[in-house]
């Protein structure tokens, strides 16, 4: 297939046949880091900017990694540095950039949508790097390529998503992406944290995790944020823990290459036991390396990278 | 002619040829950032060191880019992060830099002249990337591309700056850049932010709107700085965009082809209506075009560029 | 002799033979930066990572250049921008960014022994930036580079380290350097600033900077943390410089071509008049070129560069 978007902006619009694609494509450039010269020209001369309007080392470094290692320019802009802070709109500072004829607008922001807004007025390629509780597409495809990876195939796996689904944009992309690839999945959180009509997204709802892990291929632990309990979302974070918070006691009778997976950063022994953190199952630094990957595949695609792929890795 | 200056300080200094070597220098420069690799090996190898003391995300972006068109390295260093904060004077900051062999320094600060003390103290070339009340340069001279792109030459243009001209380094930059290449200047402001002898800059002084704007080609909007109302220098924001703000109101008499100008970012429906902003006769998205091809050429002839210009792009 | 260092953590651990080499190779990165195009390929396709909890321009840039001119690919990550602040343990910021294949972190912390703790546990080499109270290596490094170069040699020079001796990492690292390639060594401070046991590192202590200075070939001063006057460590500034404070009258008697060193930035004035600092026996300026070739040395020998030497300088 060819891939034909300009922007990778959620799962939720894409096909199965192009997240695969994706991850074929994050697959080949995966060997790249392992080389002694860790660099391709396939985005040399090319300007991407790293417009972040919420803080995060993990997912900039990730993405700036992502460009040097494919030979773009990065240009990293931070919100509370930027003219935004003069009141300047949105649209405006797309206006700006695209007038500097950069090529790529990775970007962050608090509010859902805010990428879809600056896509569909700009010409450069624009990635969605987290929108609000909303979506976080490359999280979700490294996801996916770990699970590939590890499992050989995702069709008929069985994930189970823990944590604050109501808060969270990797849940959300997590369950568009496997649903749309054939894995069957549920979540599990106390009530207050799970999104109404969520089961019309086809997944499963607990609220016990005994229950809720009982024969998984997959699962997949979400960071509580801990400011979250002062609004009362759940009474305490020990109490949290205690029911919630994944250790060896809980997943003793799980399968034994049942796959542990977190997004970053881990707050270890709240959501998740240091002692399965660090485990066998635990595949959470796999899903760092993946991330890389499939963000140098998502700069390529969306650069139209695939016209002159051949010669370019 | 050839380009003899090691700095670019301000508009003040330069001659009227130099001022269009520079215009014809971004004039082939701007073509670069249309090619599908942007980039060209001009300034390879050269350290271009960013040392702002001011916050700017758009001038300190629009130099960056530039340096990176041009293949050279690019550091940033701004006044917080600095050992400006543990009382390093200026001077040892510029011999610190001096000895670390950096070949150029960009340049802002809140001091009036600061670039001209730093310049005179190095090797390196300094360019002023704004520095107090003082001078913007390439400011200006993307003003002046802009200008001549659009209306085909600058000699015999009928220029009005409309805003706070009192604190403005753009206004001033664009006064002497104006006059210089033969065009007639006048500003428009309330008194309290017209400068004392001003006219002996070669510029008419107009209180009034409407008389100001009478037959002129092109209507340079100042941003105003909201923090000035504090300050008693106008009533209030609302009485300002009333009298001074540029909407479609005041300019529907004017030529067709007047061109509307703004260095942003914009107070929208302050100084300036949106309406006007996005009209078709604003130029404000070519001004930052042209920002980038402008730096882009001062970099190159401060650098020395020209002896092996032929064979660099 | 062959480096077979993947890391670079104190002056304790090195052999003077370790240390001579890392000297010479330094001596010939030094070319590098006088020549028109500053860049060698040598480092190409390598990333190295600034990781910084604690603010630092000079070092930073320092670090930063060294890394451009080898042409590696380099992140800056600073602590409080940082994942940290959300509560990431520091093995597992190591842990990302060894996933994320990076090949070196130039790290600077403010616990004693944190690079080594990280050197311990990755694969990637490690640089030493400044830990605590505890090593500055690359620091210690340019003062040995800077002091061959200027006398010829080390061994059998007299050299006096005068300051907080007690709080300061560059004085350990100097008195491991200074010691181990031959020099007599001796520090001088009040006694407040001087640490216990000191005298087992093979240095004389002095209270009285007259008897200090006698005979020596090097006088090294250390900043004074400003700060330290409020935890009482001595009465007041104007004291401290009256009584340390190196000035012409103090220095008067002593040979024409005694070196004046600082590890910079200076406090003007107060433990170095400026009158010496830039006087033609001060050095300063030199130890800050020979910086950036001794980081270029450390980034080179530690990525293991010299297997490939002959062709890549």
């Amino acid at each position: 297939m060819r891939w034909n978007r300009k922007d990778l902006l959620g799962m939720q619009d894409l096909s199965a046949e192009e997240i695969n694609h994706v991850l074929d494509t994050a697959f080949s450039f995966r060997e790249i880091s392992t080389r002694p010269i860790k660099k391709v020209p396939a985005l040399r001369g090319k300007t991407i900017v790293n417009l972040f309007f919420e803080p995060s080392t993990r997912t900039r470094t990730s993405f700036e990694l992502a460009g040097k290692r494919l030979s773009a320019d990065i240009l990293n802009i931070t919100a509370s540095a930027s003219s935004l802070v003069k009141g300047e709109t949105l649209i405006d500072t797309a206006a700006n950039l695209e007038a500097l004829k950069i090529d790529m607008i990775i970007m962050r922001h608090s509010a859902s949508g805010a990428p879809h807004f600056l896509a569909s007025r700009m010409k450069a390629s624009v990635i969605n790097a987290g929108d609000g509780w909303h979506e976080h597409p490359t999280q979700a495809l490294l996801d996916m390529l770990t699970i590939k990876d590890k499992l050989g195939k995702i069709d008929g796996v069985k994930a189970v998503i823990i944590g604050d689904i109501l808060h969270s944009r990797v849940g959300r992309s997590n369950i568009w992406a496997l649903t749309k690839l054939g894995a069957q999945v549920s979540v599990c959180a106390p009530k207050t944290l799970i999104p109404r009509f969520i089961e019309e997204l086809g997944v499963k709802v607990y609220c016990d995790v005994s229950e809720a892990l009982r024969d998984v291929d997959v699962v997949y632990i979400l960071r509580i944020q801990l400011e979250r309990q002062k609004a009362n979302y759940f009474p305490s974070i020990r109490e949290y823990a205690r029911l919630f918070g994944i250790d060896r006691e809980k997943i003793k009778h799980l399968r034994k290459n049942v796959l542990i997976m977190h997004p970053g950063p881990i707050n270890r022994d709240v959501e998740l036991s240091s002692e399965v953190a660090d485990s066998q199952n635990s595949v959470i630094l796999e899903q760092v390396t993946n991330g890389l990957a499939v963000r140098m595949a998502a700069l390529y695609l969306c650069s139209g990278g695939e016209v002159e792929s051949e010669d370019t890795y």
